[in-house]
């Protein structure tokens, strides 16, 4: 099996955690979120993402994304521009920490 | 209890099939998603979101504006160029027809 650098640096970086952050905090923090994102992160519109269960680094990049106004959203511009480093680590880390499983149709 | 008519419309368009789409065929479009999110939307990477399971009318949008350009991604922005309507809808279809359930931490 040969494996290229960039697969190498993607299973070490699964393996390590990012930075340090605090779920406990971004529960806490995510109140508001539940809004629209639900109270464990399953949303009910149809226009709105589950976050439970996704990525850490995938949720802070997007909320990054709509801090800085690269990803655009009517709400989450909104939402995301008074988020400090801190506040997005804490929120990422608290919807990754919420276990998903799928089911595949029959 | 009153209703607001946005709340009824959200209700009713919970209901009701946005519009004839095909979960079968998207499953077969859907192979080369896999690579990345996983054979049942699942995601291993840490800058990759989970799909399962996503309501089918997020899911389409979000490849709509990867098409169009709205939303940036170095791999999404060429997968998403030649994809058709009818491409966006079904494999919208197929990851919003995995059933997800989220299992909050103790």
């Amino acid at each position: 099996m040969i494996l290229r650098p960039g697969l190498v640096w993607l299973a070490l970086a699964a393996a390590t955690p990012a930075q340090a952050t605090d779920a406990v905090a971004g529960r806490q923090k995510a109140l508001a979120c539940a809004v629209c994102h639900g109270p464990t992160g399953v949303a009910v519109a149809m226009d709105t993402p589950h976050l439970a269960g996704q990525p850490a680094r995938y949720l802070a990049t997007q909320l990054r994304a709509y801090r800085s106004g690269a990803r655009q959203h009517e709400v989450m511009s909104v939402v995301a521009k008074p988020l400090k480093d801190a506040d997005i680590d804490d929120l990422a880390a608290w919807f990754s920490s919420l276990q998903i499983s799928a089911q595949p149709p029959p």
